[in-house]
């Protein structure tokens, strides 16, 4: 059973009768229930409707020791690392972060580790002025949890289900490193701390502000965390479309570019953990997409389109479809 | 370093800038922010404020097995439990239960243990239509993590830190049973499933229905999680008063009345995972209470009197101080 089977047999009741969006997307979307009927009525209309979109994206990601991070991690780039993969779903809905909740398992008490692991945290909090709000700490099995809030109006936020054939497809940077970092490692290869394979694995970077840009732009947006092509397959599954990607279109991290083509692939269109952002967008948007490429510094990349039917496909130069199995990550493999 | 001292030293950041409440009580509260700063301008005030403090209680629980159970837990207890200590916590708050999300790791795929788990938990789900929104499993060391949210009055919720001196101190019912229960099976002797003590323990009731009744009477709630001496601390420490509780007022389980007195006291006072609530109110307000027990066919127990001064002191039948320096449970003791 995959992940996602489990999810769908045991836990998805679908369709959400309490949120404005449930399971299925990066966050879900929830307004607080007026605490009055009666609330807003005399209340001008463009006015009012603001007032009463106005809610929370809600993401929650539980990172393991040995699953998620390597136990000798250094503590201040898991406290960056477990913030930075919610404020990437954030991020990928146009959210604004607002607050966050932390439960944390310790083995036992180690007073520099929790002053790192802190640090790393706060720096990353601060920078989006995201504060904590709450939390749960407990001895056991090191297990970090993080709960994300991000203000957004409920009715504009990015969501997965409304790529419309015809979208281009864009990716907010290269992909690939952050699964390379990991498989030098698990190889017995330790690369420098400050290589980017390295810091793209530790020190990922949310995506929060091209988020908050996207919100006028995008049609569906998606956060990189399980693999391109699974990522986007979410996408697909959801605006029940296909997508073509072409491999020429790419980009490929320098740091990539000595390996063999085949591995490079499956780095950069299988491996997870980069955070960058998948989206779609009219292509009648596409001067204003690349006129964003300035504006939030990132280098966006046009790499494809969707299309009508179903499912991710990766076309060549010639585009002829390339058939490498590439498969997304799936933690109960 | 216990719990309180570590999230004081590394997370607690008080006071709080984006939320109404934050750190230090049972649930942050949390308002979205308008999407449009003229929102609401034009709005009769009355009906405004009630849009406008439209809100969310948040809480967040980690359970780690062998910790907060034990590792043979019936599954679907389990996932009664891990969703009824974060009901317990909005009811502390007054707040109205609407949804949560679930992280979890696992070992492995179990599904018969899966099957059972989500039984249990969508029970009590169902019971409060409070709806699964969203999540994250994974694979680790066996671990639950939930996030609940609850509607509320953000003005009007319930907290720890406005108890007045010479307010009643009122528990919803008897303590001491799951500690009990706890003890018991740590002496190796093992209580029938249907015993009220192992009901208590694992199949915890929330007390959501009296936390909404008690928004218009109590000046003060908590929910008892860490033992009543601890929980009444916090009380005190927040509300900068303190407590006395009359140990003769206090309701004993019928399955403890044999035991030996100061094994008694240890239970009831300083037993935790019962999950009544413990609040306080005004004395003038006595009569209303009273008319609550009926209305919420819970056996409320007016125990004590908030007095000026700190701490929590337990008085014998002749008001003399009763010292058996018992404590409140602490996971890093």
């Amino acid at each position: 059973m995959t992940e996602f089977e489990l999810i769908r047999r045991y836990f998805d009741r679908r369709p959400s009768r309490r949120a404005d969006l449930g399971i299925g997307d990066d966050c879900a979307l929830l307004r607080p229930a007026s605490q009055d009927p009666m609330a807003g009525r005399a209340t001008p209309r463009a006015s009012a409707d603001r007032l009463r979109n106005a809610g929370f994206a809600v993401s929650t990601d539980m990172l393991v020791a040995g699953r998620h991070f390597f136990e000798d991690v250094a503590p201040d780039a898991l406290g960056h690392k477990a913030l930075a993969v919610n404020l990437s779903d954030l991020a990928a809905m146009g959210a604004r972060p607002r607050a966050f909740t932390l439960a944390l398992a310790l083995p036992a008490v180690d007073e520099a580790w929790l002053d790192a692991f802190a640090r790393g945290m706060f720096a990353l909090a601060d920078r989006y002025d995201c504060e904590l709000i709450g939390g749960d700490t407990t001895r056991g099995p090191l297990n970090v949890c993080v709960t994300v809030f991000g203000d957004c109006d409920v009715e504009t936020a990015l969501r997965r289900d409304r790529a419309e054939p015809g979208d281009d497809v864009w990716v907010s940077g290269p992909l690939g490193l952050a699964a390379y970092a990991v498989r030098e490692r698990l190889a017995g290869r330790r690369l420098p701390d400050d290589h980017p394979a390295v810091l793209a694995l530790e020190r990922p970077q949310p995506r929060v502000e091209l988020g908050l840009l996207l919100r006028h732009w995008a049609s569906s947006a998606i956060d990189i965390s399980d693999g391109l092509i699974g990522d986007l397959g979410h996408v697909a599954d959801r605006s029940r479309v296909g997508i073509d990607v072409e491999w020429a279109r790419m980009p490929v991290p320098e740091a990539l570019w000595d390996l063999p083509a085949p591995d490079v692939r499956a780095l950069v269109l299988g491996g997870g953990d980069d955070y960058e952002l998948a989206f779609t967008s009219a292509s009648v948007n596409r001067g204003a997409i690349e006129a964003l490429r300035a504006q939030s510094g990132l280098p966006l990349a046009r790499v494809g389109t969707v299309r009508s039917g179903s499912g991710v496909t990766i076309l060549d130069a010639k585009l002829q479809v390339l058939d490498d199995a590439i498969r997304a990550f799936d933690h109960f493999a």
